[in-house]
């Protein structure tokens, strides 16, 4: 709450929609992962917020970077990233793109299927290849729709054929869903992923080097979570028991939400209030299509309404500007009964998938981006310089 | 059929994905409407896609515009379109926007609640207001929610606070919902705005002028659906059967997909076909965040594959290139069952809401726009170039 207050102060007359993203939580982020889990390589998802300040910072950190696409993959090398920094972790990758990749020097390429080792085999020859190994994953806010991933039997039959097709064979990957709420899920993955390796070292020969743990570490919106030291305990644990039969075991994680998440909030205005037959509506500025689609999937923002944190909630249908009945962010949701026009609505933890997937649509435009570090700096010189004048 | 070969020679050898729009049909649909109900005045809704070559193309023809935010009166403005020919009908509006509209001389105003009007009466003082009447959508493909319109009661009582506020009650709007498939939805929903303007006539001598047709006029997607000229005739019959009373009655269809979904066709490439536990899936270079998001909410776009229009067809899941499990179009859809790599997928009717719909997600771009007019010229310049080097 003093975070926030400090936030309200910082932004006292821009102009809303915007997002207002701090680094210094992104460097505490990504240390607090690291610190945790000081043998494993963080490769950051890009798609969760790929603004070039938030590569960069982690970048200066030491990260390496999940890409899915050529034009995610040029944005790194402009930023001076090396490809040994970059694993592709798309399992659906056009061709070009892996012809982009490979001439780049990419070596790391996700994948679940026949065709994929063969667009990788033909554009990108003796590269390094990783299994993607699908999980139940009913335990995330999320579950992910078997789009991505095969069973072990497959994956089995496809490092194989990798092996044919002259690439490398070179781990398992899995992700346990987006917002997993159930630590031991890390356990069973990581468990499923070790008979494999041993399967495929005692039968094929096959010699797999890397366990790549996926995303899917939460983020708080509404409900208690399980802590990144206690989700790194499990892994730590479950590295020991399941492989220390690996020579050299190279570890990957590739968190998004769980780095990004938390950094953002965006800001937005009331713009009406009606009564209706269905009951009260709030309209803001920003809505699915400018920022909050993952209200749509589910997720629950906490919003704050500033100078009413202490007002009577009451339930009202919350929407967004456009003219698209889609536009609706909740049916119900509690906010201070007496909100009104031009109110300030602080959408908390919204780093992650919020700008990313915004449109134009309607000619409405997604949130500004600030940066809390340039607003403070701004801060300080006008401060400095009234005080020359009053001098 | 013989369009869509015309379509495949135009475009061949160019890079997916791409959306081809064609002008002249746009030019047809306009003029078939305006046929059909001369005495009606079209606003089109800028909404449905606002290419500024569409725009351009229905303002030669002398259509006016429904807008609903500053940036699309601007581009408007930009375009030589005078504000007479503009109605902003969205009912939430930013006060900041309606200043803007205003003070560039826009005249009519949606309105449904208390406050929208104090904000027009504040920003817009005597301007012209029309109130959206909500009335049951369960006939269209995508009823419409309640979060635009009041019902007739309400209305009334606006018309008398927004005359006290020195605004001008000037008519009623609807919107039969999205993609109506009951022609007569029209007549219930005229009657009930006869009535309303009957009641305010005798019981507080105001005088509505402007009955607002709103959109959902229909577009084939996958089943046959009522005629422009079906859809017209009722709309004539209800004309004079509910409003012989009106003197001057100004009448407004508000048109956005009925104008412009068959002018455009997605092209895009397979670029991943495989075999998964639960069946098998295709994956488009194209998806849900790049001009698909229709697909999502129940659009069942008819799709032709390149070269395989006589296939046996079999049952595939179909997604997006995107590394999110949300980026899928369809879990079951029909498809010829030699479908492969690079294949070429025509997506028919992808003219409304699929760009305005488009994010960069995941670093993959949104359809290239190309027009069939140029491409055709091209086409035109190299034959005759083809034929000087040859005589």
């Amino acid at each position: 709450m003093e975070i926030l207050k400090k936030m309200m102060d910082l932004t006292k007359g821009l102009e809303t929609p915007f997002i207002l993203l701090d680094l210094e939580i992104l460097k505490r982020n990504y240390k607090r992962l690291k610190d945790n889990l000081p043998f494993v390589d963080i490769f950051y998802a890009v798609k969760a917020n790929s603004h070039h300040r938030i590569i960069n910072t982690l970048k200066e950190l030491g990260s390496s970077f999940d890409v899915a696409s050529a034009s995610e993959i040029e944005k790194l090398l402009k930023l001076g990233i090396t490809p040994d920094r970059m694993s592709f972790g798309n399992t659906i990758k056009k061709e070009s793109d892996i012809r982009f990749a490979y001439s780049v020097g990419i070596d790391y390429y996700a994948v679940d299927s026949e065709m994929e080792l063969e667009k990788i085999a033909c554009n990108a020859p003796g590269s390094k290849v990783y299994f993607r190994l699908m999980i139940d994953s009913s335990d995330s806010d999320w579950p992910l729709s078997k789009k991505f991933g095969t069973n072990s039997e497959h994956i089995k039959s496809l490092a194989i054929y990798a092996k044919t097709l002259g690439l490398v064979p070179f781990g398992i990957s899995f992700h346990v869903g987006s917002q997993c709420n159930n630590k031991f899920k890390w356990r069973e993955a990581m468990k499923e992923a070790s008979k494999i390796f041993r399967e495929l070292k005692l039968d094929y020969d096959i010699d797999l080097k890397m366990v790549n743990l996926g995303g899917g570490m939460p983020v708080v919106y509404d409900k208690p979570i399980p802590t990144v030291e206690e989700i790194s305990e499990v892994i730590k644990d479950s590295i020991e028991k399941y492989f220390y039969f690996v020579k050299d075991l190279k570890i990957i994680i590739e968190p998004g939400r769980s780095l990004v998440g938390n950094i953002g909030v965006i800001v937005s205005s009331v713009i009406l209030r009606s009564k209706k037959t269905d009951g009260e509506w709030v309209y803001l500025d920003v809505g699915i299509f400018h920022g909050l689609a993952e209200a749509m999937g589910g997720i629950k923002y906490q919003m704050i309404v500033e100078g009413k944190e202490n007002s009577k909630l009451k339930t009202f249908k919350l929407a967004g500007p456009t003219c698209d009945s889609i536009d609706i962010m909740y049916e119900a949701v509690e906010l201070p009964e007496d909100i009104t026009l031009n109110d300030r609505v602080y959408i908390l933890n919204a780093g992650a998938y919020t700008t990313e997937y915004a449109t134009n649509f309607n000619g409405f435009y997604g949130p500004v981006v600030y940066f809390v570090e340039d607003l403070e700096f701004e801060k300080t010189r006008a401060n400095s310089i009234e005080q020359k004048e009053e001098s």
